[in-house]
């Protein structure tokens, strides 16, 4: 019985193999992260428009005036700023094409001098900035929402150091992740964390913005896995652990207020990180299931007989992966129907052999148990980047009809999938929501994530962004979440988008102890204004 | 070849079991860490005055009168303060007999309310605190030098809640490591942390110290598997994000500052961290090598192959585990002769079969390649806790003949050993050190530690403690340290030991940042003074 279902599993796999060698349409995992054609001749409205009600500019800073602009120069070189407006566009908008600001100034810096002496300025002359890594954030919290300036570190991009006895690597805050993680395969060791984004996404944003990602089931985050980082303070001061060792027990972690802090406190420019050795053999499986109730059984079970070589548990559901079919223009790898929610699941490990076992053994009794309907281990690393295309082109989908709302939350596990369908029905009786019907606003509310996280995205694709739609959806949602103790941003952090939902999850306490610290440091409020703090 | 070298491991292994049977010595792996006979008849000197020449009684510091005694007990009852002198000696010494204060008082609170009404009031009145939890810190952190009032967390010793499908254990400060542990032990889970003192250190303690231990390469450092904190600060207030989910990314990660401030900022009342689901599987092997070379080696080759279920890499010197067979009265595990250098593997996993599989080709390896010398592999349950005990009595034994200096560093690999040579060195040079010669106050300086991390503990063992023998290694130990860019303390802290020092491991930038912190929160400075901050 055991045997017979993987043997199923198995032809799966073939017909899967066979289906992709037909259609090239996707051939890597990670897809670049740029609006489509279909919704890119839009043009997006200034933030300051949309959110007119509700943000002014502070008159407190100054506006940028020629003799600011001959100051930069003289510290990165013309080449150095960008002061076209096509050109500024780009760092002006977010990816999802929601929010835009009105920056007439970005700032490439090369060295960690060069920022000091920019922050130093900006601060003595009342000049906002705020910090942009790959512009990959899903919060609004990388663009301005005025005329700040923004200091983009995409020219420092070096690889500093690596010690391949410790796994500790050392690199500048604007290196790609996918660069790195590049690097560290040639070493044998792999970075801690993978996201989606990982073509364009920084590694000092991600740090930033604490990303969690599809890895942080096994590796933990980013608060034990980075070891030491260099920033500077809006003063133009220079904060360096960047020597710290994997223990280091000498006073208090101040590099911890950094990570999450989402450029409200200064600017991380280098990071010593803590990598693993990069596993020897990974399998991944796509199975279907029937139920949410399913989905959490299979994850209890797997984590038990999978324990050291699970290293993602990712659910979807059936709305979304249907979005994602009709966006790849692609058949879905489970073909014997469609099923209201599927899981990924990931192993890494040092052997193959007793990895495919545990796997296999695990599979076996999931389908035994009915737990699972129908499923698909991949066979070689091509199926395997395949099945993944269809949890990480998730995103992609749920934005290509005219955009996403997108909440990133975290919920106790029983009732993580509860919140879309709340949203749902919410959505069904303001009578605005159809898959179907071209004339409604929104298209559905899915949910996708990272179960083993009790990490769930709730997107809400829609046609266009309207304030009615925001309005039924918000506050709704955060107060769900508030109602089951759940975390209004699990990983995406809070940035622009949920700046006046921060008291859903954090108590007046803890919001007064965060000012104290953000006036501590930035007494003229410069870093990354009318976001959360 | 392979094959037979194991078969010699098994031989030895089964003569291990035999003679553990015959001698019943040690029969578990916690040792009570509580001074021996030998040397608990003399009386430790107060801290105050070994230290005269560098320390004063601050006067700002009011001295406890009756009427603070009456609010007290109006708050504990009587039953929740001690007065006695007898009773007051256990919690003014530390472990290790170095340190000994003068404290009049002890209060025991058992909620979180009577720990914010006693430091609200002390700080009103400018009564300094030293908050305690199970009294093994080695850092002398954790006892007055003073007349402190001693705030111990013992009496706030309850399991609050455990989810079985997340794994988030919450708890309050005062909780046993042990007895956490075996509450998850029931679960089916484990706690991320383990160390030789967990009889009696409270969890509240290790957090507060950032304390590291046997299975931080497996599970990661406190500051990943913390989820949240209960805390009360010098004025009373109590910071709570005990609700925290495993990803939480709304706001600077306050909790962080608390995990090792080392009570400087304000008491830990409870705790919330992630648990591991429990291994099924572990085996542990004990290998004799004959140079410090060969440790490097086998911890690279043991990293590749075992990988993911490799949980602890230990690593002893000769002379350490020869003054551990002379405290346990026992004959080392390893028959076949003395050697230089031991090491202790563990591994943990969820399929014995495959476990064992692993390391039997991994020590068949290295065997084959001659990096180790002969070795043993634990049979059961029990052999696999006795060759523990050879790793975690070495504090002990260390410590038998009189007393210890000890040095809790982390440098990068290749250095680490180094710093047991340069430090025995430098005490043949003052001809003040030997094994046999009982007239020499200092026996040996001694290595061990956990490779895995880069953390070694050099341990001076003395027959006595004198300002002599610590002018002969500080600041030589910390120099040495800082010349190879290594930190003073990896996972014991600085407490009062290491107040000094802190410069050797931080720059300036970095303790400014950190006075400001701790003077934000304790502008009255109640919290644990004449500490490192």
């Amino acid at each position: 019985m055991q045997r017979s279902s993987i043997r199923v599993l198995r032809q799966s796999a073939a017909l899967l193999s066979r289906r992709i060698a037909a259609s090239r349409t996707i051939t890597t995992r990670n897809l670049v992260l740029i609006p489509t054609a279909s919704y890119s001749t839009k043009t997006v409205p200034f933030t300051a428009d949309t959110y007119s009600h509700k943000i002014h500019r502070d008159p407190k800073y100054k506006q940028l005036e020629p003799q600011d602009l001959e100051f930069f120069k003289g510290i990165v070189t013309e080449q150095g700023l960008i002061t076209n407006e096509d050109d500024l566009l780009f760092y002006n908008e977010d990816w999802m094409r929601k929010y835009r600001g009105q920056s007439k100034l970005v700032i490439k810096p090369k060295t960690v001098s060069q920022v000091s002496a920019i922050l130093k300025y900006c601060n003595e002359n009342n000049l906002a900035v705020v910090p942009q890594g790959g512009n990959t954030g899903l919060v609004g919290g990388s663009n301005p929402i005025f005329d700040e300036i923004i200091i983009c570190m995409s020219s420092m991009n070096k690889i500093r150091s690596f010690d391949s006895v410790s796994g500790i690597l050392k690199l500048d805050a604007g290196v790609i992740l996918e660069n790195a993680d590049q690097f560290l395969a040639k070493e044998g060791y792999i970075f801690p964390l993978d996201l989606g984004a990982k073509g364009s996404c920084h590694v000092g944003g991600i740090v930033s913005c604490n990303a969690g990602g599809l890895r942080l089931l096994r590796y933990g985050s980013l608060h034990g896995t980075v070891l030491g980082l260099e920033a500077v303070m809006p003063d133009g001061t220079i904060y360096n652990s960047m020597n710290a060792l994997r223990k280091d027990n000498t006073g208090y972690d101040l590099k911890q207020l950094f990570i999450g802090s989402e450029g409200t406190l200064g600017i991380i420019t280098g990071v010593s990180i803590l990598c693993p050795s990069r596993p020897q053999a990974q399998n991944v499986a796509f199975l279907a299931v029937s139920s949410y109730e399913a989905v959490q059984k299979v994850f209890v079970e797997a984590r038990k007989e999978l324990s050291e070589i699970l290293s993602a548990f990712e659910f979807m559901d059936g709305t979304c992966q249907k979005l994602t079919a009709q966006h790849l223009k692609l058949d879905h790898p489970i073909e014997s129907g469609e099923y209201p929610f599927y899981i990924l699941i990931e192993t890494s490990g040092s052997n193959k052999e007793h990895d495919d076992e545990k796997l296999e053994t695990f599979l076996g009794g999931a389908m035994e148990n009915g737990l699972v309907d129908d499923g698909i281990i991949a066979q070689d690393e091509t199926q395997l980047q395949s099945l993944w295309t269809w949890r990480e082109s998730v995103p992609e989908a749920t934005a290509a009809l005219g955009g996403v709302y997108k909440y990133d939350v975290s919920i106790p596990l029983a009732d993580l999938y509860g919140l879309v369908e709340a949203a749902n029905e919410r959505l069904a009786e303001a009578g605005i929501a159809s898959l179907e019907d071209e004339t409604k606003p929104v298209v559905a509310a899915v949910g996708y994530g990272h179960v083993g996280d009790g990490n769930l995205h709730l997107n809400v694709s829609v046609r266009e962004y309207s304030r009615d739609i925001e309005n039924v959806l918000e506050p709704f949602v955060y107060e769900w979440i508030q109602s089951k103790h759940g975390s209004i941003s699990a990983e995406h952090g809070l940035g622009f988008q949920k700046k006046n939902y921060i008291g859903y999850s954090k108590s007046d306490i803890e919001i007064k102890m965060i000012k104290e610290i953000k006036n501590h440091y930035d007494p003229n409020g410069i870093m990354n204004p009318y976001k959360y703090v």
